[in-house]
């Protein structure tokens, strides 16, 4: 799966002021990633706000992104949730042809233990026909999935092929690095500490900030995973202040304001979630122009 | 609002051992609720397992549990999403005639500022035919609604009538007392700390626990709206560990074990969930044996 | 030992502007609490500064104190480290005749195991002439005395005969009252939780705030004692604020800018603390103004 | 300050099982450090129980090892505490003239405001005739040196030259290096992050384990100062359990039960510390067993 070596990146959904779907900037947004060394492109991940998206609405940016990547990278899709039988139908009524693998949030909210979160996946990859990335992100779920369950899984079903590890704590990358089997993938769910885990190990990234700077971004991770510490930790410190800057007020309304500096797109998103201050987007706009 | 004073119980969706929903199961834990002092019902809370409920299924919980309490008790449905609109859409669509209020969890997942939390909050009421308790459950969602956030709420939002407090900070609870509007309904999220924030000025709880041990569990409650500590506080020291033991695996885990030690349901949950341990039950029917 | 029952004031030891220890002002003080109804008082608690003061100072601000009380309250004098022996050294070396229980702090910075805290106090209590008072502040100590320890000890060593308990964990709190000895006492170290404490079944609290607002304070516990939750409760929150600003930088700059505002004493304390900043004592100075 | 660049060895206090301190381990310790690659020595840090030896003791133990090392490695000697005062008074009243630098923990227990951890390390810089390596470790302190502390001292004291930082937090060490003054150290103070820390641009790090495993850990930090990642972080691995165990029932219990396996030393600490259990130091001799 060296496909998912190196950076891939947890793609927005523009919207107009108007909130409607702004289909021609997620355009530009693709070809903008394409243009600039992203190794692979995720949608629907947290970062998609596919929370807040009709199905209608989804469908479409699945279309759009499909068309405008026209196979040049690989394609992961989001697709997870808190009712186990509910994303097994999402997966088996959705069409995966165009994508390479599926990225699967644990179940959020209401809080399994570690054997609910291992047989929740078991069964999902029992059914999935696509290679599975698990995805943690205790802060956002109230649940973190500890190295034993994750290693559980990556044991068990051979097409769960790596994590989005987001937890936050090195000590649990460094457990899943040192017993992971041969090939599994550990990826940092955390743009700031992307560069350390890739330094010790880690396979790569899937991140947010990467998709507004990615050329640099893509960047740090090849020297990274080549060894060259010194040079990929000086990108780390020309970017760092960035990453600070788009998760102070949450994600995705950050990184929509930083995309919307680079003429991108809007920084609009939807309920509850509500766009950057004019103070961020103030900080924001002068990182840009000193980068 | 004086009728949601005292003990609210959160029902479980009680289960046949096939994971189909058991109705009969249901009728006998309303009645167990109305026989034995438990002042209103809540239904499709956290406890009732609504995230692997199909539509279908829904609607006939809720008709089972109209029909059989059969307007004796004050009955709240929980309404909550981490998507505004679609929140809006659900309590529009949603026959509310038998409801005497909602009850909304504030997003989870998506980590909204306390901004997008107003804003959010501030959607619903204004389209709400029924008064409506927000939830405040961090642990669950990712993020704490604060006293301000929540204190605005109360102030701007008159069908805001309370919030349901399970931030597991008892100066969060303080904070509210002090400030809170008269008549906003300050309301214990936890059983644990239940006796203590209705002895400092609470008005009551919406409980797991209560709906396996009604009787005393009400009675405790009712204690200390009427400033009797001292007995309150024995039956608290008798109910305690059974508290421990209802979320040790996690909720409805072991309220459902209780249940099933007291001959009203099985214990079946749905995944991603899974069924008390053995150890557990064993203790939770020790426990009942002994109480 | 009902004499630890209610209120103790642990005493700042006050100081001049120029950074001597000011006995005539500690006069004031003590005569202060001794006037207002406080029932015991605590010398060379955390909040008397005893890390920073020489052993001379020390031995000077015990004989004042002894003397101003002069019989009329119980004393208890705080003796604690992070050095067995040299605790032990000190309690065999200080002359306790006037003093009615020691206050032991568990061991901080040197983060002993639970195995490591009990041998520690088990010594202790083996050579110890007067009762001990546990403190358990992990705040501070960087670790925490599980209820086991404290159990333990309480079960094994007859003369600590209570704990001070400041972990801000209510459930730590019920644990201990569920489980104690008879007669055992569990006292609150922490102001904003003294009241739920002392209704649930504590014994009462050993305060910082209580020295400086005496009257309202000692009559909120001993409401309390008397299971008198509603009355309690309204003094409370008229107290409660005053407790926010008093922690806000620190303890004892907080109380100190508070006592300077009563006329009892200067607000000086001495490095590593600052006394409190022109902003804190300006919101001092109005509570008091507006009590 | 290149001399502190690389590995320092925080040394243990060897102690004979009566619980006399042991000077024919300590000197066997000393030359096992020297032999085996390490950078420099740290006497009287926190792993060498500085809380539990007398005055004679510390002498004699400084002693030893300034004669042991015999010129050969830098020195540092650790003088800190919570009353400002009394760390002036040490300082000044120490020879000094066989150590390179201090290292100086800020204020535990005692819980001081910024800004009195900010006068407390400005006084002490004033007067010290030696270099100064300031140590955040709030585990222990109950408060953290943010880094706008730690820049406000390194800005403001040439003598202060580094941190070590151990906070555990990887974003406050980024923050130090993006924004410390030229040639500012900063050194990890947690063996388990110690290798991402110097890969990011970290200086070093003052270590527990390495004292164990000296040659294998101090080779893994030269090679990633040379930026040499792939090499570093296997050897990182190798070691990696090892951290886990040493620290499992607390330092330097563990690695005293390490340094016993290896004959160096026996593994009795003095209470409040209590030594490693049976089973720990079963894995830790399975360890070097199978290293």
């Amino acid at each position: 799966m060296t496909q998912f070596y190196g950076t891939g990146a947890a793609l927005v959904t523009p919207f107009k002021v108007d909130k409607s779907v702004d289909y021609e900037a997620l355009v530009r947004l693709v070809n903008f990633q394409i243009d600039n060394d992203i190794d692979y492109l995720v949608v629907m991940g947290t970062t998609g706000e596919p929370a807040t998206l009709t199905n209608v609405e989804k469908q479409k940016v699945i279309k759009t992104v499909i068309e405008t990547n026209n196979g040049q990278l690989p394609l992961v899709i989001g697709i997870g949730g808190n009712n186990t039988q509910a994303v097994i139908n999402e997966i088996e009524e959705t069409d995966l042809s165009a994508f390479d693998a599926i990225l699967s949030v644990s179940p959020y909210y209401n809080k399994p233990t570690q054997e609910g979160i291992y047989q929740h996946f078991k069964a999902i990859a029992a059914i999935s026909p696509k290679p599975i990335i698990i995805y943690n992100v205790p802060s956002r779920t109230g649940v973190s999935m500890t190295p034993k369950t994750i290693l559980r899984l990556a044991s068990d079903c051979s097409n769960i092929i790596g994590v989005k590890e987001a937890s936050g704590d090195m000590d649990q990358a460094f457990m899943l690095l040192q017993n992971k089997p041969e090939g599994f993938l550990v990826l940092s769910g955390d743009d700031m500490v992307a560069l350390p885990m890739v330094l010790m190990g880690g396979a790569g990234v899937i991140t947010v900030i990467g998709q507004g700077i990615p050329g640099d971004f893509s960047k740090m991770i090849k020297l990274a995973l080549e060894g060259k510490s010194k040079e990929a930790s000086k990108l780390h410190f020309k970017i760092m202040n960035s990453i600070y800057y788009i998760f102070e007020e949450g994600n995705p309304a950050g990184i929509k304001a930083l995309l919307k500096k680079r003429s991108i797109c809007e920084c609009t998103v939807r309920l509850p979630l509500v766009e950057a201050s004019a103070e961020l987007q103030e900080k924001i706009s002068n990182f840009i122009d000193n980068y």
